[in-house]
């Protein structure tokens, strides 16, 4: 998978309480997290009198600068890094969301996507509130504003046992934070200590960053309620089985993360070993899409005992408005990112490795480029399944029709591609590759075993 | 008066409905009310499905360009300019604020301030309402989605039953505009028609740069609603007695409008004669202090029969961002706007004229720049009352404290300055100055007659 | 004269030597003179071993930040502000120019316009030098660079000798600044004192803002050598008749400036005042075009007997790049700059004042925006005569084709612009009202005698 | 070899003549070339009859706009990307230059060092020029524009005999290019051919982006004179031996460009191959460190028969103005970059690659954060020699002091760093990796050995 434009809807969320820097170690552990979220960033600080805050669209070195940070005062921020589709790429969406209401000034980081946020919200305009943002993430702060439990912490236990679906989320008042994972696990979320204070993050390369120390994972349905005297846990929702996003591993994380008890990069490199038992073939080299690829590559590159090699090299400058010229170069979206060493491919009977097919146009070029490079043969391998529904829980996936492997068999695709051969990673040969226990996973996307329904919604009068 | 500076909060507001040029006119109707607030602005428009909205932080000019103007389609559209303290100075302020709700999309673009927005705010938080912005305007946004009336006109009505205090607003829905000026009429908003489309603005000027006539005032407590079919008025408020903001007509309009039935220049230039009666002096020259005090200034002269003489020159280059020496230069901050011309001031008995006093420090500056530059006598003479009480109606003047003539007696302030004398125009000559009938103005400023009590809010659950 | 566009090519300069504050009081002198160039700001300062230096597009206040003044160290410094046509507007020839040469780095604020400076341009091109900008500051450069005398001051002798034209203009060195005025003082440039330290201008206003002591204008043909140790005057070149721009004073200095031995507000009110004597008119009340026509209006007003009064009032927030609507509004342009208040206007028989007229597009829109607001009568007067060639000295007039005056009689122009009548200035009087003695003006653009030949260059050989 | 920050000051060139879209592919070349420098960028085409040129800080991406491109009208342009220690940082010094001189408009794009550039400037600006750019480009274009050579070609010979060292050049006027490699041939420039036209590059990945046709290297010493006609190729300059920089394929150019007739790629994978042979370890994985040393690892993983790991994640993200806590974290430079994956490197005895340590404090930081991520041996491999001398031919080496391989010997490096094990490349591993042939390449920042001596100018006055 190369081109990801309007594929992932995807974001960071970084914490960190009582620590005398607070703001330039939420600059940084967003910054860590940059790789989940390019769209807009944000940081709010609270001194437990006010909240400070700061938010724009654009990277994170590029939002923030030393007086801005030096103006987020207090020892307490949250942070956030977003990536979304155009449709929706406006500053008023940019998160942390900072509103007052009765309860004081109120923050909220989220990841993750919510099922039932457009019932929610119908349900909230029809009783007589205004949106200001296109987010669901404005829902669950409604909901905590509406509850009428005098205690905040139990506020948003009412609020999230209204709403279904993935959230990963930060809470800031001025005088706390409060982390919660919903009750699936869908977003990964980790816990740790700097210096003595909490710190909580997306992944774990946020805390070696900072040097914090990975202390666990927040537990799916866990709520962590953390101030300046101490954290407290609770499980204030049904239990129900995990269901861990496995895309996250095959492409979303960091592979120097560990997430859901393994290593990322582990995983990876089994994915790759799994697909070559199940895909042999007569060949001469194996090369990445890099650089997503790169780890499943080596993987299979052992695995089938044929070289390693970096056969296409990735231009790291590609930003978002590039110019094409009128007279259309072949293939250009590609050509910019990636361009082939025609000396390693030359002749050679080429394996691809890359982690999925999403549509299939991408790949169809990718084969084009390397054929004219002179390749011999081109075998494609997919380190994850065929990939046949949408997901609904924060991956901004197409619709159904747009995904080639829910029209088209493997033969069709090997076709429309224009490969020699292709291979995808079965779906039990992934979830050994995840983890040897097993069913702890979401696999929806391939498998169209969605955990949460997104008709199940609770009326709201239940709670 | 000349360094605003934390003094006014007001704005300038304006519409136009099913006109094929809409954003374009939008934008030159703001422009032309820049003079009423250069901190942000912004222009929603509505193609009759969708809102389009844009709103930056500076001048008219800067925000907008003509690819953003392309961008806000539609034949519909409001906006809005806004001044205030550097307190509040954030984009999310910026109007015209949208929202949506069970209605659909909303935008307000709203002049003068509302004297229970804290008590109606503190009602609806304690509901369950969450707030995103720190305006009054935002309450009545809220108060609009609440309502249970299925009409968006009626809706509208209820909402504002509710609110206390100063508002000309336009309301944008995808398919109308609403305007209404509160029953008191405290700040102004005419009807214009353009190329047979309704125009609604702060003041005439607009109308005059997009080549508009000039139909009427909107009445006080009058309501209009406008859609492509047609308008319709309507008086759904319990009606008062009048209360011009004389303000406007003092120092904040711009002379070339036509303001509360009068020409504000004719205006201005009767308080400049009714000043020079009710303090005569012995001197040689009328210097105005540029620009609000010329044409009272002309009016003074005329009747004191003393030359007119433009003895101080205004820099309109001064932002407000200017860099002072360490080491600081006296009377810095006035000498950046105003240079006194020698020739002109030496040697001779000079009347100054300026539009009003409310601290006291910036006149006492210039009345020590004018006699640097070798002024023999120094008489000021002010073509309004002494301001002894702060604005509750969109005019942010400063508390009662800081407010000069509320703590001292006219040979103080005198004295204060530095001037050899000091005249007011008295209140009864204000009242004759602006309007031959009297009776229809808010001078709560110069008489502590609030027009409406900040106390008096109606119970909510009234309506 | 209302629309500047295209219209001035002028620059102001300002230099300071040995004091604490350099590029602050650089700063400060040049937003004095902001009037005299809009287009690009510039600083370089010397802290007595390298120079440091800023130059940017648009206002000074945009140009320059705290941070960026901090940067400018040492104790003497100079500074430009510069306007000139759209065709030349490129960063590269903004000034202060500085280059390195083998008398180290040198630094040049240049206001005026040389007449041979294409040929002395062609003769270095021949002997190779390389061109950087469009300027013809960069030629004076080039013959200091080129100069055999050891000392720069004779270096800048010989130079200078070379050129011919218009120059009042800033050398700075490591360690002084050299100050010297054209023979003929086509451009002003006065000398002051601030704490101690020689200061140079453009103009006095620039000394008034920050407290410095007018001693004295710098004299044509005047060299003034000033560093730590004090300042020396030397009159290197042939003494001519003087020169003074006559349009200086009739528009393009501030009115509360000095200039010439005179205060520019009283000789613009003496130019009103015999313009209403030489044009005598029935008429009602006297307005100005705001706000360059105003002192001569009050002039005027005061020899005619009839009342001034500000029937156009002026928007100040107009930029450059403003948006027209694509329908377009009549007299857009001027209507964007000026609205005339229909009160006083309506049914009088007015005489406009306006200090000159250049291609007449302007002055005829300007008449029929007054008559629509319903003058009875419009009689145009002109307080300068009429513009019959361009200028080559600095001011930056369009071909002699396109001067309505050069081509048009008195009565085809009044046709033209559509007045009931029309008066100028007649140069016998405007030589009255500039000056007692008489005979040290440059007159050219009414009379076409130019004082300095633009073919009169000395062959470079000869010096 | 990992923070490069005031290492390289390198460029990237990129021309085309006559095409019909020649600015969008002089910005698709120069963006291919960005790893050659990021600091500035530029483009300038001609129309046949007048030069059009931007140029601005930062990422070709930034620079340019469609808008931009546009207006650099003409069918034949040069670019440039540049790269510069802070020192040098600004605006003016940035590429293509642009002048005039009595040949018209020239512009140049210079990839390299000149080593008498000084004494040449000393020179000319002895006889009167000035200077505008700290750059020894501009001493090129001074000497063009002083020779009396009527015609250019001639004048650029008689220029470019004058000046030692490195140059790849691209000469743009009005009506053609002129592309020279110095006689060493020390920088690279390639040819090539789209559709029809010519296309002159730094590196053959810029010929791929845009489907260009590799033709064949410029050879040392030739001058190719291309225009609409045709193109002529002499060799005008002394022959000498040649002096390829091969650290161009160490470290600076993309492993998918060939360049001094082989693949970038196989050279580097070559020297890992080599580097193994000559440093045996006890080991139990190879790692490289990203990106510059991933083709040599593979190859030493490959000869020393090891798996081969990405053990350190980079963050692509990583810009220039980063902000770091007060309280500093350990090796923070290096964290921000490069993150180690603890599962991977845990208990292994872990052999490093990477491509040259030049200072050794970031090796030393690495090595520290391997060990911290619980390696249980790190084993530094070198895929070069020790530097031991600066570069004078273009790549900004520190000072011979800074060198660490220049105070210490290899067991004292070893020391330094905190490695287990530390190996070089011998340079005639190196030079059997880079060329079975040999000898001709320049190696003096290994070997001492500078091909141009920088004291060798030839006197001025020889030509």
């Amino acid at each position: 998978m190369l081109i990801h434009q309007g594929f992932h809807e995807e974001c960071g969320v970084f914490g960190i309480v009582q620590h005398t820097e607070a703001s330039n170690l939420v600059y940084l552990g967003i910054h860590a997290l940059q790789h989940r979220g390019q769209e807009s960033a944000g940081i709010v600080t609270s001194d437990g009198e006010e909240l400070y805050s700061h938010r724009g669209m654009g990277l994170v070195a590029d939002v923030f600068s030393q007086d801005i940070l030096s103006g987020l005062k207090g020892t307490t921020g949250i942070g956030h890094v977003r990536y979304s589709t155009a449709g929706s790429s406006h500053l008023k969406n940019a998160q942390p969301v900072v509103v007052s209401c009765w309860r004081g000034q109120l923050a909220l980081s989220h990841n993750g996507n919510l099922v039932n946020a457009h019932n929610l919200r119908d349900e909230l305009e029809l009783k007589g509130s205004i949106f200001q943002t296109t987010t669901d993430s404005e829902v669950i702060l409604h909901l905590i504003a509406k509850s009428r439990e005098h205690d905040l912490d139990q506020a948003v236990i009412q609020a999230l046992k209204k709403v279904e679906g993935a959230y990963a989320l930060l809470l800031l008042s001025k005088d706390k934070v409060i982390a919660v994972r919903d009750p699936n696990g869908f977003r990964p979320m980790v816990l740790g200590v700097k210096d003595g204070s909490v710190v909580m993050a997306s992944e774990t390369n946020a805390l070696d960053l900072i040097n914090a120390e990975f202390i666990r994972e927040i537990d799916p349905g866990e709520m962590l309620i953390v101030n300046g005297s101490g954290m407290e846990s609770i499980f204030p929702f049904t239990e129900r089985r995990p269901s861990f996003c496995v895309f996250e591993q095959i492409y979303f994380a960091r592979p120097d993360s560990m997430m859901f008890g393994k290593s990322v990069y582990e995983v990876r490199r089994n994915m790759g070993r799994q697909l070559a038992r199940e895909n042999p073939v007569d060949a001469d080299i194996v090369i990445p899409v890099p650089d997503s690829g790169i780890v499943a590559a080596l993987g299979a590159s052992d695995e089938y005992g044929l070289p390693f090699e970096m056969g296409l090299i990735r231009n790291h400058y590609v930003g978002r408005t590039f110019i094409e010229p009128r007279q259309s170069i072949r293939d250009f979206g590609v050509k910019l990112k990636l361009n082939p060493v025609r000396p390693i491919i030359e002749g050679r009977r080429v394996v691809v490795v890359d982690d999925s097919i999403v549509r299939g146009t991408t790949s169809r070029k990718l084969v084009r480029l390397i054929r004219d490079a002179g390749a011999a043969e081109v075998h494609f391998r997919i380190s994850s399944p065929p990939i046949i529904g949408p997901c609904r829980y924060g991956i901004d996936t197409p619709t159904r029709e747009e995904l080639i492997a829910s029209t088209k068999n493997l033969e069709e695709i090997r076709e429309y591609i224009g490969a020699n051969s292709l291979g995808y990673l079965s779906i039990e040969g992934m979830m050994e590759a995840v983890c040897a226990s097993g069913g702890h996973h979401c696999m929806a996307c391939f498998n169209l075993d969605y955990p949460v329904n997104i008709f199940s919604d609770q009326p709201l009068s239940h709670n």
